[in-house]
């Protein structure tokens, strides 16, 4: 039996993360499904960013580093962030991009299995994943690249999988799948992008694990990254990116690299203070979020756009039905996928497209509601029905950016 | 013959860039000689900075990588920074952290130069250049690092070396040692992190050259870094951190890495485009700077610095005397540096002490008067003949931040 706009808005009412949803700013007329690409903006960044320029720039200039607390912002952001993703503190550095980060923990698993000379890292993972395996393990040479398909022989050194797929949706198991690489003798690395913020997360088996803070969490364009390390390996493991912040004492400027105990050895450099206020205005709502919650309501808004747009016979669902089995994501195969997105969000429902033929949506629990989500059902229903996809402004390629 | 405040008073009057000081936010009471740390923050930040918190990132939500230009931000930026370091459009690209475009460029050197395994990295450089390089051989294998002043042989791949030397401001002649380098069949990396804004620079004939923005280009606490490549190697070249920015094509989002040609091929990851904006409020100021001004300016303050403390028999000048051989900064060598540098900052004097035994004073001048460097002189003369360093707060050691 399918929810009316009067079911859905009465679940609102009764719905206990209704009060985050006025701590975001939402553009007026927009429905937004892509925040999982980039979340929408917490009400108190504006204040939070303008206090680090205003305040802690233009008035505490240099003194800030200390001041401000610029100077431990990667482990005091870290320690925030932990519990989002199960962690504790001491356990999470927060600075530079997912990309480094995928170098920084890849390479330690490497070096924590120097006789294993195979790197896992799916097709499924987001692209720049691949790509950074890709390029290290051409910097490094003799290094092979297999599918998570391929059996976990004792050649594999480390295993990088998105707990959940960019493009589907689909949500790996991470528990199981920690077991079984470790039980093979390999190290497990989990790329959180698309889970932190969506869903709780337990990384605690895991050996090592990254993503970004821009999604989900909200933290503003081009966020800081953040990287776990499990306490089993701080001690042992390399952070072969070894910039002045991973010393044991940066102010000291010695000649050669000591590396600093403990998470901080995997901080890099400066951290970019202004992109971090923005993080910080998110972490002040995360701080005071029930991820139980966050999930329970995922699981509804998903469960019901997919149920809403079951008669549709040309969307074929990408993403598990199985609600345990996918993150907070619903993706769609189309065939005219490009021009179907266009026409939808002309009509103020922003979703994306990611080639050849998905259709993309991102369900942020904290801001939007079932009445958004049947709302954005029954938009889709009209451009696909009405064939309003159709008209030649959708169709014409716009220039790639 | 030294000037008197009325003759500075006088210079400043006919300073050509003395509307400048007006376009920064400097705190009452301060004379800020630190700009070489972190400098000041231009007095269009704020407003530049609430302009992508606020329009931009709260209204455009993720349409923001087109609409506000984010996407192409890393070569956008890069290009209006290229005139200060004597580079044209298409050979900057700005983003991540002076740590990780050392290693870039290092690690991009080295395959260039595939038969040679010596890293020449002086120990004049600025630690983290040193940590960073130290750590890519690590991560090689069968590499050597050796001083400056070791013979150019057939076995040196590249030679990293700071234009200025971030303790004693001494300055490298760029031309000279580029030629030599390369005569030696190696590769010329420049870091000017303490050159770029502070003088004109010309990396032209460099094979590499990269630098922070944070200085004495005000690009604000962490703001994003930068990185040349010399056209002749921008299609042999490879960025060994292959995140999906330095794609071909960031958003087919291809299962395997394929570089992008041209200056693109050196960016990594999605810009931290709240850190952007802060650079983008100093570029504002830049792009109006004529580099021979705040050469001949800053000459002539440190020169004035210099002449002032002359008569002062603890202090032993660290930089060299002739202006050529020089940065935009004075360091004095002084057995009781510690708190002769904490007592001269509680009277409003901020330089920065560097151990062993370094007084540091950075001299920007687009906000430094000629007067305010006769009052700083005056002041640490008082705090010398005086005496005053000796008071129990300045030398009881703080805690290292």
């Amino acid at each position: 039996m399918t929810l009316t706009r009067a079911d859905c808005a009465a679940l609102d009412e009764a719905d206990p993360l209704a009060a985050f949803r006025d701590e975001f700013v939402l553009p007026e007329g927009v429905i937004y499904l892509v925040g999982n690409s980039l979340g929408a903006m917490p009400r108190g960044a504006a204040a939070r960013v303008a206090r680090t320029v205003e305040d802690e720039w233009g008035r505490e200039l240099v003194g800030g580093w200390n001041t401000a607390g610029w100077y431990a912002q990667p482990l005091t952001t870290g320690d925030r962030l932990a519990p989002l993703i199960g962690a504790g503190p001491g356990q999470v550095v927060v600075g530079n991009s997912t990309s480094i980060a995928v170098f920084q923990a890849v390479a330690a698993a490497l070096r924590l299995r120097p006789g294993r000379r195979v790197i896992v890292s799916d097709v499924a993972n987001f692209p720049t994943d691949r790509y950074v395996v890709e390029g290290l393990a051409t910097l490094l040479g003799g290094y092979e690249i297999r599918p998570f398909e391929a059996p976990l022989t004792d050649e594999v050194a480390a295993v990088l999988l998105s707990e959940v797929d960019y493009r589907t949706g689909a949500r790996h198991d991470v528990g199981q799948v920690t077991a079984r690489v470790q039980a093979a003798g390999a190290l497990m690395i989990w790329d959180l992008c698309h889970s932190v913020g969506a869903l709780p997360v337990d990384v605690s088996q895991a050996d090592f694990a990254l993503g970004c803070t821009y999604k989900y969490l909200n933290g503003g364009p081009g966020a800081p990254a953040f990287l776990y390390v499990n306490p089993r390996h701080q001690a042992a493991a390399e952070n072969v990116l070894t910039g002045w912040y991973a010393h044991a004492e940066p102010f000291a400027f010695e000649p050669g690299f000591r590396p600093a105990d403990g998470i901080r050895r995997f901080a890099v450099s400066t951290p970019h203070v202004l992109s971090f206020a923005g993080l910080e205005a998110a972490l002040d709502i995360w701080d005071r979020v029930d991820m139980q919650a966050v999930r329970a309501k995922s699981i509804a808004l998903t469960s019901l756009f997919i149920d809403l747009l079951a008669p549709i016979e040309t969307l074929r669902l990408a993403t598990p039905r199985d609600p345990a089995r996918r993150g907070s994501q619903v993706s769609f195969h189309h065939a005219d996928g490009y021009p179907v997105m266009r026409a939808l969000i002309d009509r103020g429902v922003h979703g994306d497209f990611r080639a050849p033929d998905i259709l993309r949506f991102g369900f942020a629990p904290l801001y939007l509601r079932h009445v958004d989500v049947f709302d954005a059902a029954a938009t889709l229903t009209d451009v696909l029905s009405k064939d309003l996809w159709r008209a030649e402004k959708y169709t014409h390629r716009l220039p790639v950016t």
